[in-house]
């Protein structure tokens, strides 16, 4: 397997492009890939503040270099949600603070368990919830209070073409018409002043980014987080993958297509609630938002 | 495993539906369902003149049986495609006959040949199309021809859940608006006068129908179409089989999910032509429809 573009040997092979690639050009070719959605979507600009989501995992490190060597200005927000199995928490943010040295950018650090006195694991418990529902809330309240306080114009996350299209699926095979309106690569601000919200990686698979990693040498956790809900959503990726296989650039095309008609889901509009919470004053349907409700806060 | 309603001995495990039943209690089971499709998405009454398009195959065999059972006013249609491969449409053609006697009902035969004097085969190779096109082209001609003809009210097809759930998904991983628009279990008349199409067994599975015919000794041809086109229906078929065994009901709830948002996906209005075809007088987009243009037909 051969380099298109300059016959050398080949370190990766792009069937759903008709490619293969070097390393050089593979290097290359991903900062391209990351343009074009960025370029697109209209996502941001030269000019905007960005916020990196960085879990200290394969696809958002590999963003925010990405970003960083494309000339954008972007900083690093890392949730610490108190994960002790494994280490992962801590292992995860060290990988972050060390990037975020190797690149000499700014990181922001929420320690949860510091702030409410209680990691995530243990307010899921306490609260009988799901674990990954109270984190989804959590990480969605400290992105958003960042991204306000800081000025940020954007908040980026590194999702991937397969965690789209496996969402999508997953979606599609139980109409869950909330989700489905909310999966495009880019959401505008809610209101004037507010921010955006963009997947810059949203052309790029889960395998392209680890292997940008490994070539750019950037250090990323391997583990799964332990309380990963795992088994459907992994799912959806295995039937993606096998359809993939059989058909090259079916993985792009599905969610490229949902994206090009996604406001046939949008029919119930999606309203910006008109009351602010009680608490922390953010939009809120209800009195208190889901987050304050949560971590039980006051006035 | 024990029938639930008499607790015999069970013939068959329904995980879906939570239940098994025993050959009687099946049997009676499945009239129950596709009365109740019949019922819930007012496909006809007990006044309607019905066709049934029959194969020869489990499916529109096992629906002709189970709407006269139920008491409806039900003929049936065979169309001859002249496959000679396996002898695939003599003996299917005899075994409609067959059954059609049996029940001591009216089946209409139109052999492609000898119209035509040619068979679906021949014609798509010497018209250089594929086989399964120029077939759905003749085979929904002479459909709807016998209707007009007849003064049918509604025109039934044997399609199965597994059928049109694999149909869905393969529409949706590739956005086909023009044939998800058209997946409903019913379609009334597009005029005033002109008949219905409806699916009357859209909540059982291929493999409720194969057991039904089973168990009321139906004769069908068990072999497959020789040009059948298999390989990428059937990967949908075995995927979405897949997703059932893990979590029993998701195929319906796909299924019933689409049909209860199918109109999101009608936004582009599927509009009747208002001009005719100038040789079979039929409602067509062009001077002359796609069915008399592949037959060279002239006025």
């Amino acid at each position: 397997m051969k380099c298109r573009i300059c016959r050398e040997k080949a370190i990766i092979g792009l069937p759903q492009h008709n490619l293969a690639l070097c390393a050089d050009h593979f290097d290359n070719w991903m900062l391209k890939r990351a343009a074009k959605a960025i370029d697109e979507f209209k996502m941001f600009t030269k000019d905007s503040k960005i916020l990196v989501a960085v879990s200290g995992g394969k696809d958002s490190l590999a963003l925010w270099d990405i970003l960083t060597r494309l000339g954008y200005n972007a900083h690093g927000l890392y949730i610490n949600l108190g994960i002790e199995e494994n280490d992962y928490s801590n292992e995860s943010e060290e990988l972050s603070r060390t990037f975020a040295n190797r690149i000499g950018k700014k990181l922001y650090v929420v320690n949860v368990k510091e702030i409410h006195g209680m990691s995530i694991p243990d307010k899921a418990y306490s609260k009988k919830r799901k674990t990954c529902s109270v984190c989804g809330v959590t990480k969605r309240y400290y992105m958003n209070k960042t991204a306000r306080e800081g000025n940020f114009d954007v908040i980026v996350t590194g999702h991937n073409l397969d965690d789209q299209a496996a969402a999508l699926l997953g979606n599609l095979l139980y109409w869950k018409f909330d989700y489905l309106a909310k999966g495009a690569p880019y959401s505008p601000p809610l209101w004037k002043g507010e921010f955006a919200k963009a997947k810059p990686l949203i052309l790029c698979t889960e395998k392209e980014n680890t292997v940008y990693c490994l070539l750019q040498g950037i250090d990323y956790i391997q583990k799964e987080c332990p309380y990963s809900e795992g088994a459907t959503f992994l799912r959806w990726k295995h039937i993606l993958n096998e359809i993939e296989e059989n058909s090259p650039g079916a993985k792009q095309a599905f969610y490229l297509g949902y994206v090009k008609y996604i406001d046939i889901f949008k029919a119930r509009n999606i309203d910006m609630p008109d009351s602010r919470c009680e608490i922390c004053d953010t939009p809120s349907w209800n009195e208190v938002c889901s987050f304050c409700a949560l971590w039980d806060l006051n006035k």
